[in-house]
Parts: structure tokens; sequence; C-alpha cells
């Protein structure tokens, strides 16, 4: 059983590279929020579906952590650990992992629930808050 | 006197380049349509303000010959001529050049008008085609 | 059987997306650009191994048909075929189909084999063009 | 006179928005990483003469405090400011600035200097770290 709450795996192509020969910074946060984004789907939570009555998790912060550089053609796993829940925000614990285990970059993320339509805080739907399940 | 139309400066940053140290080859889509949204203001026209009437104009068509790579830090210049002007639709020739003159890519890019409400085909609105000038 | 040789899903992301609503036009050439990395993938061809001896795959040519807007959270597939095989290049036809297998955009990508230390045209080396079959 | 050691102007075009209307997270990092490039510029500091010479700075560390959504064709200002200047890192504060003058996201960025053909730090070149002035 994993230590993690939701793996993700991401495989590395050019697009997310840059002439250094490693992955762009900015392309962790892509590669995190498509695990939060897959995480909500394991759960049965579709975003489309929500984002047509204007409720969206809109990320508010993000503390990133670049410990190794990943290089193209690599096979990434993304974790995702809800460690805070509150009634309007999340805070997610997320790593991207090597094949071998190594921490590629590790973050902390608060995503906000927002009426989409006016961008303000809303409470969590409670169809979706009681699905979700948080850690510590 | 430019035998251009319209010219616009690009920067290569990091963003756009990839492991093989050039510039991605998607990104030139991203530079072509740059240009074509700063020629489009240089004639008045915003098309966030006609976005909020569902009017966007939507690329339907591009060949694009990648001729030389472009590398990070090149300066380019993106050219934007309009070849054909239609009733509900535009074709551009468009260039990215090298501060040498040399072409780095060519494009032929065809944008429709939409109702991006329903995103259905719609005649260009007059304000707006009567702006836009021929070459051929 | 399927009637393409190569098949690779997608799934469409908020990265992938624009304020249009739909998917970026320039994203298409990554989705396209993933499918024929997992084409050759499955040929037992890795590009990172052949980019350390300084052979890469460069698109010189790309005529991209866009027909019908993707939109978040579509499920999309991304079809490769090998329709002209030459000594340096190889030419695709590819097509990014919906769930109902309705054609969002099809493209034609021509591809050439470069020595990526001096981005010169070299000959698609022998073990990589006797695992790759055209069909035309 | 400005409060900020550096500022750099940024247009939000379609390719920076998402589906929800708005400047997708990951892309204030290649804001902020477009700023201190031309920041680097500004001081006569070129990134590719210095790779030529395997020297790059990497990012280490970001946090990210994303305020107020910006959207499509918004007039962005993204300010550089040095709060640490260390023997092998740079410590910079940043902010995405309205028109209005109002903050759409402030970050904090450690960049490590390193030897890119082994990806280990390495000491600033001195002609570089006397250009470089703090504030703090």
């Amino acid at each position: 059983m994993s230590q993690y709450q939701f793996e993700w795996p991401i495989r590395v192509y050019y697009e997310d590279t840059d002439a250094g020969g490693i992955v762009y910074y900015a392309n962790y946060l892509k590669f995190l929020e498509r695990a939060r984004t897959e995480w909500l789907r394991s759960l049965g939570i579709e975003q489309d579906t929500w984002l047509a009555h204007n409720i969206a998790f809109v990320v508010r912060k993000v503390e990133l952590d670049l410990k190794k550089a990943a290089r193209f053609n690599d096979e990434l796993t993304v974790t995702v650990d809800v460690i805070k829940k509150k009634k309007a925000s999340l805070m997610f614990e997320q790593n991207v992992l090597g094949k071998d285990g190594s921490v590629h970059c590790s973050a902390v993320v608060t995503a906000a629930c927002v009426d989409n339509s006016v961008m303000k805080p809303v409470a969590i739907p409670t169809s979706i808050l009681s699905r979700i399940e948080t850690e510590v």
C-alpha cells in the first residue's frame, strides 16, 4: 500500500523541457495540477460538471521546492495528499518522484473554492467535501 | 518602409525552448498568434471587447514551414499580412524572422470569425472588416 | 482492429485550454508530438538514447486542420500513421479524435532526421528505419 | 522613481489563459522568469553566453501567492528585487502588478548558480556578482 493518498504517472515529453536540458520549472505546476484533477476524478468529482455551476478550485498559494532536475523521457509519479480541509479551501502536499523514488520536487499547494462567475470564495459543496479525507 | 503589413518583436525565453536546445515547434504558433493579436490592436480592435459580445477569431487551418531553428535569447520578428479577406474568415501569411532577416519559419493561417457561445461561423462585423486591408 | 497504425489517449487539462473555453490551437501540436513519441517507444525507439548520439527528429512541416473545438476534461485519442518513409525524413498523417470518433483536428506532419550537434539532415539510422512500416 | 529595482511589462495573450477565463497559475512562473532574464540583460548579463560556459541559474525554491486573477489582454508589470545575495544563490522578491497597481501575485524565488554540465552548485562568477546590488 502506498504511503500517499493518490499517485499519478507522468511522462516527460519535449514540450516539458527547456534548453538547459531539464524540465522547465513552471511545468511542475502543470504536473501537480494534472494529479489533483485525476485525484478528484478518482473520487467521482468532475470539474467540468462543477464549472457549469460556476464552482471552481483556484490555486491561492504554492510553495515549491525544486530538488533534482527531471529530464526528457523520465517517468515520474506525482503524489497527492490533503493535509488540511477547511470550509472553503484545501491544502495539499504533493511530490514529483523519479522511478527510483527520489524526490524531484515537493510542494504545498492551497486551493480555494470559488464562485467562478464573480471569483469570490464559497464553501466547498458538501457533496464534494464529504468525499475528501484528510490524513493529518 | 517595411514590406510587411505589420511586424511584432518576440524575444525567445527558456520557456520557449526544449531539450534539443531550440524553440519547441508548437511555440511558433504562440508567436504567430501574439503578432495577430497585436496587429488587431494596432487597428483599434481589442479581442476581449469582442469576446464580451461572443465574437471571436478561431484558427481553422495552419500550414507551418519550419526552416531554421531559433534558439534561446534570439530576437525574432513576426510578420503579419492579410492575403485573403472573406465574409467570415481571414487568411494570413506570417513569417518568423531572425535578426539577420533569415526566415526561421513561415506560415499560412486561416482564422474564422465565430459566435463563441455556439462556436458557429458568423460574418466578421463590418466595423472590424472595414479596418482590414488586404495586400493581394 | 484499429484502422490506424498507432493510437494514444490524451486527457484535456486546464493547462491545455484558453479563455475561449477550448483547447488552445498550439497545444494540438503537443498532443501530436506526444503520440509520435509513444509510437516510437512502442517500436522500441527511445529518443533520449538517440539524442545522446546527436540523432533527433525535427519537425519541418505541419499542415493542421482544426475542425471541431475540444474542451476541458475531454478524452481524446491521437492517431499516428506513417504515410511516407524517405531516407532522411518521415511523413505522418495524424488525427485527434473525440470519444464519439468525431475528428477534432487532422494533420500532416513531416519530420526530418538531423544531426542535432550541427542541425544538418542525416539518413535515418537503419536500426530505426527497419522498424518503421508505411501504410501507403 | 520606481520603488522596485527592475520592472518588465507583460501582455496577457490567449496562450496564457485557461478555460476558467483567467491566467493559468503556472504561467505566472513564466512571467517571473522573463522579468529576471530581462533584469540580467539590463545589467549586461546574457544567459546564453554564460550557458556556453556551462553556467546557469536554476530555480530551487518558489513561494507564490496568487491574490487576484489576471485576464486575457491585461497589461501587467513584473517587478524584480534581489533581497539576498549569497555566494552561489540569489533570492528575489517579485510581483505581478495590474495597470491600477493592484497585486495579482507576489513571489519569493531562490535561484542557484550551477555548473550545467553536472548540475552542481558553483559560486556565482564575480563578473556577474559585482553587477548585482541588493536592497535589503
